[in-house]
């Protein structure tokens, strides 16, 4: 049994599923789904509403990137002409101005006017940065005034957010009129993965009743432990049970369904990103002996930031591979708006099938992958946007309280 | 001066313009649009609504082609599900199964359930044909229940019509309740080129105003005549008047921009398509001596039908030239929903830069063309859009006077 071959033949209907849901639900403006794929489940085990990585989709694909993008905005307000992107502060990845840059190209192709602002304190002065492809980005200082924000001379009705504002939201962005894409509130300070994965299940449950599938097929089972310390040998207490009744869960289901595999499990910080403070687990015992190493990287997450929160997730082998020494491959999908344009396979030549490959030494191979009812990958297509559902269910809840401020 | 350039340096105003036109507009399901680019100048000469040479749009288009069928489709009804497509009736040219059968293919892998049912009263049986590409076409006799169409076990709540309605609307097809796209008072037996070039006039000079460009250079002049004979001669003497009139404007507009040619004018069927009773002239006197041959010619369109009204529209030089020979060549463009697709060159080795290329012998190449800002081709889809403007204006007129019924 093939789960990729499952959804594939249900195509039909699940199309037909999918237009009903986004007759009530607004997509976020774009985001990226890691999945995993263990032939006989195939699910996300993370997605980011703040996407890296546009440099790594096959370039003959723009005349849908920028189709998707023309879409999307169109549908949030046809008067937008003029974007402010703001990027990641960090300025030494050379590979995510790159993203940056393809991303500019998107919007430009689309015939949006575009300026890229930076969060950045020590940007004082406009700097032109020359990047490997031999592109240049134009990077400039943010401007506050009043309730507005901008670059010089450029006023923009809307700002596109790419910094995942894991250190929280900088006060320049506070209380600003404009609209900002994805809101602030779907940052990594407030946002968290175990809301997400919760959203998923709901998903994930009405598509499976709709389509006559176990939506254990497509969805990892997780748990999550909201005060967590791993300095602490009583801070793991939590994580240990919850551990222990997440792996007898999956066992069952391995039973059930003859799965010749060990189980195992996936301890991440609940707002962690970057692949830092992943750790992968058979036993939950091994939380209790965690060495000073182990302990220092799942306490810390981007920006220094302390870990209180865990979430703890089913892995999923992946028995893909790619690339030219056929490592270990996991499919990474892009949307923007509700609109899949493609992805591409996280490979990495070090790693085992349960292993975390977003980590030093990975690389990316270009997926030959189309939103197809018929494509061998259609069923990425479909996981993808069920994950993006649940992002738009988070997003609704925030649009929700804002009305409401 | 080359309007080309002109229009994709104003991108970002031409994008937002586009932008605020669908706020009020809705597209017909899809068309095609042929084009003539003379450098100075470039304008549509044809916009048809039931757009056959599918087959002749690039393979690798397919994901783009799929995401504008879905997102044309959900706008109009996200509940639709199966599709019935009735196809046009002459069952003899291989090439036009091809177009269908890519058509099909489109809605097959956006995800709707399809089957294609024959107007034909000589189609008894299914019928399965094999084509030239080795792909097979099953056709299906169709079969009115009440005041619906289906073919057998199949029942659909939408029907795309690809049959152009020449020889106007079948009885099979009056009255019903299922939604038919394009409506059929979109047919050639009811439609007019000069009310869908009276549109794209009205379209253009909004355009132009907003961009800040002559309009002439992005539309033919063009006048009508509502009751011709073309083997009467006083049935020509309206044509012989209002060319004289035409040409004397056009004179001018060559003086104007200092254009070094001989102006022309196309006298055709104002419902023709096919290429068929169109005639280029560069005297009025001309229509006075018409030979047997050329009389009988412009008496005639599909379907045996008399031509009675005419449209003289003010002739545009193709100066661009692609195939293997460098033969005369005119864009093609075709669109589905608000999307542009893409298209093709329309190419014929043996005629000339003022010549009909609708004609045997007639070939396509792939025109590397993609609706991007910054595309060498980028004109193409604005020029296209407008005319698809136009034929919006058309049909928001029949879905008025529907609800009005």
């Amino acid at each position: 049994m093939n789960i990729s071959q499952i959804l594939q033949d249900s195509c039909i209907d699940i199309e037909a599923w999918f237009r009903r849901q986004w007759r009530e639900l607004h997509p976020p403006i774009y985001s990226s789904m890691d999945l995993r794929n263990a032939g006989f489940k195939l699910a996300p085990v993370d997605t980011n509403l703040f996407p890296a990585g546009f440099n790594n989709l096959k370039p003959e694909g723009m005349p849908l990137y920028v189709q998707a993008m023309q879409a999307a905005i169109t549908e949030i307000d046809p008067e937008i002409v003029r974007i402010l992107l703001i990027p990641e502060s960090h300025t030494r990845n050379p590979f995510y101005f790159e993203s940056v840059a393809v991303l500019k190209e998107i919007l430009l192709q689309a015939g949006f006017e575009v300026r890229i602002g930076s969060l950045s304190p020590d940007l004082t002065d406009k700097q032109t940065h020359t990047l490997p492809s031999g592109r240049k980005l134009l990077i400039e200082p943010l401007i506050r005034n009043g309730d507005t924000i901008s670059v010089k001379n450029f006023s923009s009705c809307c700002i596109l957010l790419n910094n995942d504002l894991s250190s929280g939201v900088p006060p320049i962005l506070e209380n600003i009129k404009q609209i900002i894409l994805p809101p602030v509130q779907l940052g990594w300070m407030t946002r968290l993965k175990s809301e997400h994965f919760s959203h998923y299940q709901s998903v994930c449950e009405l598509f499976a009743e709709a389509i006559g599938i176990d939506p254990w097929l497509i969805m990892p089972y997780f748990d999550q432990c909201p005060d967590v310390d791993f300095q602490n040998p009583e801070g793991q207490e939590c994580l240990i049970t919850r551990a222990n009744g997440l792996l007898s869960l999956i066992r069952k289901k391995y039973k059930e369904y003859k799965v010749p595999h060990k189980p195992f499990l996936v301890v991440k910080a609940d707002q962690g990103t970057y692949g830092m403070a992943v750790m992968m687990i058979d036993d939950p015992e091994q939380l209790r002996n965690l060495n000073r190493k182990q302990k220092q990287k799942m306490s810390v997450i981007k920006g220094g930031k302390q870990v209180t929160k865990a979430i703890i997730q089913e892995g999923v082998h992946t028995f893909e591979t790619a690339g030219p020494q056929q490592s270990v491959a996991e499919p990474v999908i892009y949307t923007i708006g509700r609109y899949v344009l493609g992805g591409f396979y996280r490979i990495h030549k070090d790693r085992g099938v349960t292993e975390n490959l977003n980590s030093p030494g990975m690389d990316f191979v270009p997926l030959p992958f189309e939103n197809l009812c018929h494509s061998r990958f259609y069923a990425y297509g479909v996981i993808a946007r069920l994950a993006l559902l649940a992002s738009s269910r988070e997003l609704a809840i925030v649009q929700k309280s804002n009305i409401h401020d």
